[in-house]
């Protein structure tokens, strides 16, 4: 059994599924500071991995990260912990990639299949056209992440993120990621375990 | 010895680092179409890896890209081909993982040592400045790095580049990559290699 939490993110070109990965990497290992029973911070390493190919020319995207509290000598995420689907042919492509304990994460207006086992259903762009543009969707979903997962600190994450992005996107950011959170914390409650 | 040409690109929080590798992995992936003596097509795979951990804390970026005609299973770069270096802190942490062969660009202006081999200045920040800003320094420098280079044509980097910037930006970034370009080429000659 691996001591790495594995996180795929998958989706098509443009939904910013790359920044996703790389916020959640750089949070998990910049920002992050949990502290163990002795209350002695413990320190994340984070890998992030894309791997562009002929299948990444079909227009899908795929963004991995694994997460560390130690060193990690082989970096490809291949059945991963968390899968986040931010479209159809990714459905496709990686729902087969996973183990029973794997928590799928999708946007159920984005994908038309409802695959079995954990399954959360976060309405990721509706949600962002709410806030008044759908760009931000792949924030709104990593709220959800974090908050089903809380694999890092909400403040970890806004932190990573705000410091890839625009200044002036910031509230903008901090709404989708808190509006993520909201949602994250529906879905934990429909699969009863909120 | 590994088909794949290995490239690293070094420097500190900011400067863009991540933006060059994802740029040059997917112009070489998803935009070039090299020919191989029978005039066919050769397709490339890249990967792309960023590591973060205790030694990320310091506040320099590092960004590893692996291109191959062949499919990859081991994508950390150990020892680069290619090794851009932005930063004098980089040039500490990176100029030691190198080979006889390996190629290095240093931006002058922000390295103080000046390596033994086969070393080119790309003073990327100071000309950028020219261009009015030196936040398209990273673009400089990949431009320069694909010139000394060839691993890319220059159009499929131009289109990847295109692709991840906002649209306002293009021409500017344009004019930054043609300066690269022309910097690489005096860099070229300089080294008796023009």
């Amino acid at each position: 059994m691996s001591d790495a939490t594995e996180i795929r993110f998958s989706g098509f070109g443009g939904q910013g599924v790359i920044l996703m990965g790389i916020a959640l990497a750089r949070a998990a290992a910049l920002y992050d500071r949990p502290t163990d029973e002795d209350g002695k911070v413990v320190k994340k390493t984070a890998v992030q991995t894309q791997s562009y190919g002929p299948s990444a020319r079909g227009g899908h995207s795929k963004c991995d990260v694994k997460i560390s509290a130690k060193e990690m000598h082989y970096p490809f995420v291949e059945v991963p912990d968390y899968l986040i689907i931010l479209s159809q042919q990714a459905y496709a492509k990686y729902i087969h990639d996973r183990k029973p304990e794997t928590r799928i994460i999708i946007d159920p207006d984005l994908v038309r299949e409802r695959p079995k086992g954990e399954v959360y259903m976060i309405p990721a762009t509706a949600s962002a056209e709410e806030l008044g543009t759908r760009i931000v969707a792949n924030v709104v979903m990593l709220g959800a992440l974090r908050e089903i997962s809380q694999i890092v600190s909400h403040e970890a994450l806004e932190r990573a993120l705000f410091e890839t992005l625009p200044k002036v996107t910031h509230d903008l950011n901090r709404k989708a990621l808190e509006l993520g959170a909201k949602l994250g914390r529906e879905a934990l409650e429909a699969a009863g375990k909120g």
